[in-house]
């Protein structure tokens, strides 16, 4: 693995590192950590890398591991950039044959994500994109219920992600977490409903296996000063008639991230929040509530697949983003032995309709929350 | 105390009974159970009552308790009836000088409720309206937290009061309870959001002190053959900027009254569920989340003076029912004395606004969400 | 009803008539509300009760009382005193011909409760000892699923009472509660084992329908000064074969009335706590965790006919206190209309038997934690 | 970092590894995998080891490693075999000048264990017992909490481990993980005991900082056909007067690894369950309960140094474990740096204390729950 991006001071590229290096599956060999040469050079070094496989750019990165044998280069990039930075080198890794893993949202807009899915259709290359909450194992057992039928026909959907960190204007204090989120030239059109609200866009979608048809959104910028949304509500209408409302905000304080999902069929309910990622509550309309647990009884396939440790040893965000990178290594290898082999991680589709999100809920509320088709 | 409905097979009749006769300052005394004399006799003489004080209708309720003596008379009534059967009593009894506690919504209609407000203004007699749920000590603790200023200006509320019960056709059983709320010609002009929605709307109100100016709603009837909604998703703008969601479902299966409430200021939020009722979060932006508890340490005195039992002995939704006939006791006691007294309970005016909230939510939805006043 | 006891001041007189009043079987007629004659007149006059029927002690109250006719005489006495007036109003309401609610411990010493036992049996008279947490619907449910063999062969038993209140000398401060519950020569030979322990005690063989056999105790005294245990452990062997522990505390700060129980047998494991009185887990070897709640689904009769009201009204100490009433009133009525009645209450073998359990972990721990029998 | 253990079939081997590498500061470079050099090589294969560094059994890897040039050599090893297999693999590293992570319990009997002291001592080498649960951010906060004097003097402990997945002879099946648990001759003269509780003596003691004096044990075997026991609780007495209650079952149907703990000082109180792992509860005496929530506000720099990610991030059992090894790899690097360094990690000595718990509770046990000094 290659990466681009998560230089000090970065929060999400030590995340993909540890995620990546979790299973002994991926091994980091070479990165262009920063756009500034001395910074990626000093990052390379405290990753205990060989100073001649750390880049200046990506650019170089790529085209220099292009260059080298089989067997010693990359194998695929992973880019941990500020949205504004994932096109470039998603492309040009993409040209000239690596796959690519890429932080969410996909891109700066949609007519960048729509490249990428073309290319990815030309190239033939995989494409991960990291919307990492569907690694979670109580999740995938979401999924395995509605898909089982036993919560029967999806009726309604609340999906909510309220976070607290960007309550005050910290971007002003030179967080560099902060500064890029809330500045349109590198964050895109949207801001908290780029950053958190495509996740529970992407884990509505994933879970109930239906697609948001339209949004009427009402977004706000509460913090003074501020450029980007930093809270949102949206109301949803999905394929089938399915209803839902989807809840993003920076602006709660005191909340972590406690992305919560209900969907209730007309036959039983679930519930699934990521405070308590280990513990999926279902409710049935004619027995007691159950509480599934990740390593428990009772669990799908796809849940226990993704489960690394016995029932009780809890597994936190980290394993569940690591399930992504173990499932992107895994399609590689199949994929280079020419078995068949299944995707089961978000790809480069899944980044397209988190831009159309992004730009139906942006254009309903510029519209005062009208209905806008996703 | 004389009461009006609450025969055999009715629900919130017991609710009235057992919450008023709780702290021994009410007792029942007559009643017109039923609009079928046989039944109302029959539940009076399963209530002790002696038959000449139960009643084939209010009417005869009224006028012949207005005969008896001063001290021999109910004091005033309390009416359980379907919605639709609200304002004919209430009428009669104010104008007859009686005080009057009324379940919610407050009547079919906004005009009914405005006349009522006018009445109760001209007749300068108490009136109550049940909603229940600001009987809670925590949820007295959180209107005093945000008075109080601990949460800074108030920005985001997301109040959400989802149930299943209603997730299959059940009226069409004889449900008594489902049958006069899925029917216009007695719930009034919405379902879901008359019967749990204005709870939900009273409740955000009544802690953040604030009102809802316009609302976007989309309302829907998921169960086929269904005349109102059973569900909805509301946007909501408060007075001074604040910004929210309420939800109301009676389709969210195995949904029990999980009635919630998020309230978050600049400063600080805070979090109250219905099914731990003694429980309330304050998230602080620079502190450890701290937990109240009913009858625990650093309550203000709203909470304490709404509490029964030291710390530790749950108290629930009949408890927190009875603070409001408690309050109610207490004002027409006072003012029996010729003293000031404060009104602790939800007034004629709630009614008025749960009414418009209903017209603004109905009339939204029938323009696809467009924004209405409330 | 008549009291005894539970003047001005005191918790649980109050507590007991409210319980007593909830379901409007039962009213308090006449009391002797305190050792002072005028204080027990002015509890009465608060009542809003007869003069005539307030009684300056309680010898004066059963005598008189059995004077009146019947019909308007009390039917019961309800015995709210401190620990070391709990036998002679007993005793003599007994031999009077009247039936007996009494909180618990029954009474000072074993030697009395005997004479209880044999008084109730010669007599005829209904006993209810008020361990007021056997009336939560989920642990009405949650001895029925042992009965019912879902746990197989019960192995285990955690019970734990933790307090927090006497974390610190307020005996000393004149808090009346604190007072007699730690004067040996009121409270009996164990204070925190007297008070709660025989609470667990009484719930532990409740739930598991099993006799402890013999107890190992470490009591100990915390709070200097203080002459009776204010915290205790205590290993558990039951008939049978189950083993478990008890734990009970009044000096864990900031604890409330944190009981708890776990029962495991060989096939399944259930927990219960106070806290969240309306939620029973269901552990299982072999398929999710179930979580039963009051009013949900899958209910045993027996919890079903302990709860008031439809899921989601939480129910709290009042309403399980309520529930011994209830049955109570009905057994007596039974009994009067020389119907067959179980008996849904605990009884005065049961106050027997938290006797013998204070003797043996307090001998036990006499002897540094020898094994004693009960 | 060479491997002891962990070949195929085992967990925690794999939970040793995937801790070790999760900061990119360890890399697994040799093992011995197994008593079977075949399966050894097989899993060296899959762990993409060379074949030259995966060693037949554990002297001669320690010999052949020592042989290497300083910096290709492995710097430590990691013993994952079963209790019986570690003091062997523990003195040779010493005495070969390698450093040692042991897994718990340290050896199979406390004289093994005092060798390994006196050996660590005169070798000056360092070691790790993996006591992982203290790695949690939230104990190192319980534990700074402690210290810093917020619970006043420490009065009550109650430390819980309860487990289900022994309720059953599943050692009869093969299960390999029970088959030496349950095992004499490979577990030692405990079974659940030294497998868990030893994990709950060394919280108690890691938190509280308070030795266990003395103990009162009743052991039990549950399953027929077992021979070590599969339950137990102890009555405990600390020094400094403090008591308390540690309970350990591998046969509580249902439960996962319930590990929990509360402390109880005369001022406030805590309560921490690996559930839960990321919350930490605060019990004032005087004012409301705090939540402390892994990353959040107000964290001591114990707790602050032990995570990875911001609040909302939920840090698991990997997470925990990983932060031993770290600590230990920075003790390693600041020894060899010749820098002064804390040790943040359970130590021989810890071990040493772990097998006179064991030999405390056994004898306490056969002595039917007498008082032995630990």
């Amino acid at each position: 693995m290659g990466m681009v991006g998560g230089g000090p001071g970065a929060f999400i590229g030590n995340v993909h590192r540890m995620a990546a290096a979790m299973d002994g599956e991926i091994e980091l060999v070479c990165g262009a950590f920063s756009s500034d040469p001395t910074l990626s050079a000093e990052a390379g070094r405290q990753l205990f890398l060989p100073p001649d496989r750390v880049y200046p750019d990506f650019e170089t990165m790529i085209l220099t591991e292009k260059q080298l044998p089989e067997g010693n280069r990359m194998d695929f990039i992973s880019i941990v950039t500020p949205n504004h930075l994932h096109f470039a080198p998603a492309k040009l890794a993409l040209e000239n044959g690596f796959d690519v893993v890429c932080d969410k949202p996909i891109a700066f807009s949609t007519s960048e994500a729509e490249e990428l899915v073309q290319l990815v259709h030309k190239t033939g290359r995989l494409f991960c994109l990291t919307h990492n909450y569907t690694g979670y194992p109580m999740v995938r057992q979401a999924k395995a219920l509605v898909r089982s039928g036993v919560l029967g026909t999806v009726r309604k959907v609340v999906v909510e992600y309220p976070q607290g960190w960007l309550a005050t204007r910290i971007e002003a204090t030179g967080q560099k977490q902060a500064d890029w989120r809330t500045d349109p030239s590198k964050a895109g059109k949207a801001g908290c409903m780029g950053d958190i609200g495509t996740h529970a866009e992407n884990l509505a979608e994933y879970i109930t296996g239906l697609q948001i048809e339209s949004v009427a959104a009402d977004l706000t910028t509460f913090v003074e000063g501020r450029k980007l949304d930093d809270d949102g509500s949206v109301l949803m209408r999905f394929e089938g008639g399915a209803k839902g409302v989807l809840l993003a905000s920076q602006i709660s304080v005191g909340e972590e991230n406690n992305l919560k999902i209900r969907v209730y069929g007309d036959k039983a309910g679930i519930e699934w929040c990521q405070t308590e990622p280990n513990t999926l509550l279902v409710k049935h309309e004619d027995r007691p509530i159950e509480m599934y647990r990740t390593g428990g009884n009772g669990l799908s396939p796809e849940a226990t697949q993704a489960t690394r440790l016995p029932a009780g040893h809890p597994e936190g965000y980290l394993e569940a983003f690591a399930n992504l990178y173990k499932a992107f290594a895994v399609g590689c290898r199949n994929r280079a032995a020419g078995e068949n082999f299944s995707i089961d991680f978000p790809t480069v589709e899944d980044g397209l309709r988190g831009m159309k999100f992004i730009d139906a809920v942006v254009e309903s509320s510029a519209q005062n929350a009208a209905w806008v088709s996703v």
